[in-house]
């Protein structure tokens, strides 16, 4: 499983994702599920990857293949708009599940995949887009706008409540990282390390990247105090008053 | 969409379960969910249904006419044991399906339905299952015995985070409700009214069911108090020390 999560803000944009993968609880192991496209001062687009590992590698592949080997027809270097980059993604991704996918089900594999995509081009403003496994594509909208991939439930209460367009970089980041840690406590196939990208609005630069370790001291931190925090808030709710035994 | 929650406590049970039920968005009307098989001083047994609307109203029909129709044979009213009560109803529901799942099935009509199952009967203990979709079922085993049913991901984080054995009843009350609300907060589906019913171990008796409706002062209170805790506890994490622009 995965829990990748993405907000943007007047600020800009956080991105952050687990790195624990797995093919059965007997085989656990590791694998980036973020990636970068950046021509520095030109462009940022970060890809947040969920679902088949196979299949997203197959597609981030060919989308850096397509680059190198064909750098004059359009592609993710080339795009010029982050809506491009979407559908760049979305229809890269189609071919490798038509490449795979025939065979994936034949054995009762599952092969979707999703992509997280997000990021600026030039002077178009930062945006953040939700790639479906059919390739098909969506755009935040509103005054909270985020996506979640993969194991997304338990981490969305708390990003429901505090999220807003005008939330600090800095306060996105620790939402970003509580919602994970409430993920990880109740779901074992999400794990440490965290990837942590910050894109700050018009910087044009991938330059804030983080990964967050098992000893990474602020992460101790935030989790003692977000399950501290938890229980005092719980605590602070009184008792119910109807007719109860006592205890 | 449904929420249903049960606890076991050294002091007891606590049931809880919203009365929101869909057929599509656009069709929603309340429908209770929580079923209580009770002889005053002799066994209490509460059924908190799941899924298929249809097929959970049967099957408890069922284990009612069956009680009624032929007393003498093992029914809900007359197994000697919670054990034989979750195997009843599996049995019923069973039955159920088998009546219905095909006729379903072919117009994609999702037929699975379960039950938490929780009470107590004579001198045995008070217990706690969950009774599949597909008949069989489980009790609960640990220092934190609890089963959730429906919508459970959004409102589990904080379970894991507090019930522990010797919870007090009340303190129990509190948590599923908070629970609810935060299920509440993040789908739609699951709404008010709430039931409620607590289950004093060795109490043998079922009256203290209350419900829990849109104007009901506690749970106003209950739901700004934990709004506010979180807010609260997010703001007491404080901010990444790493890199970061100005906010």
């Amino acid at each position: 499983m995965t829990y990748c999560v993405a907000m943007k803000m007047d600020a800009g944009l956080v991105f952050a994702s687990d790195t624990r993968t797995n093919a059965g609880v007997d085989n656990v192991s590791r694998a980036d599920k973020m990636h970068v496209f950046a021509q520095g001062g030109e462009r940022v687009i970060v890809a947040l990857s969920a679902g088949n590992l196979s299949i997203t590698q197959n597609a981030l592949n060919q989308i850096e293949r397509a680059a190198r080997e064909n750098p004059s027809a359009p592609n993710i270097y080339t795009v010029r708009s982050m809506y491009d980059a979407a559908a760049l993604i979305g229809n890269t991704l189609r071919e490798a599940r038509n490449r795979d996918g025939e065979y994936l089900r034949a054995q009762n594999v599952d092969a979707s995949a999703s992509f997280i995509v997000g990021g600026q081009i030039g002077s178009e403003e930062p945006r953040l887009f939700l790639v479906y496994s059919e390739g098909n594509f969506i755009e935040t909208t509103g005054e909270a706008p985020f996506f979640q991939n993969g194991e997304i439930k338990y981490g969305k209460p708390v990003i429901d409540r505090v999220l807003r367009r005008d939330l600090s970089i800095a306060d996105a980041v620790k939402l970003a990282l509580v919602s994970m840690d409430s993920t990880m406590r109740s779901n074992i196939s999400v794990g440490l390390p965290i990837d942590v990208l910050v894109y700050p609005a018009n910087s044009l630069k991938a330059d804030q990247e983080f990964r967050i370790e098992e000893d990474d001291a602020y992460f101790r931190n935030l989790h003692k105090l977000w399950n501290d925090g938890l229980k005092q808030a719980f605590a602070n709710v009184p008792a119910p008053t109807w007719k109860l035994p006592p205890s």
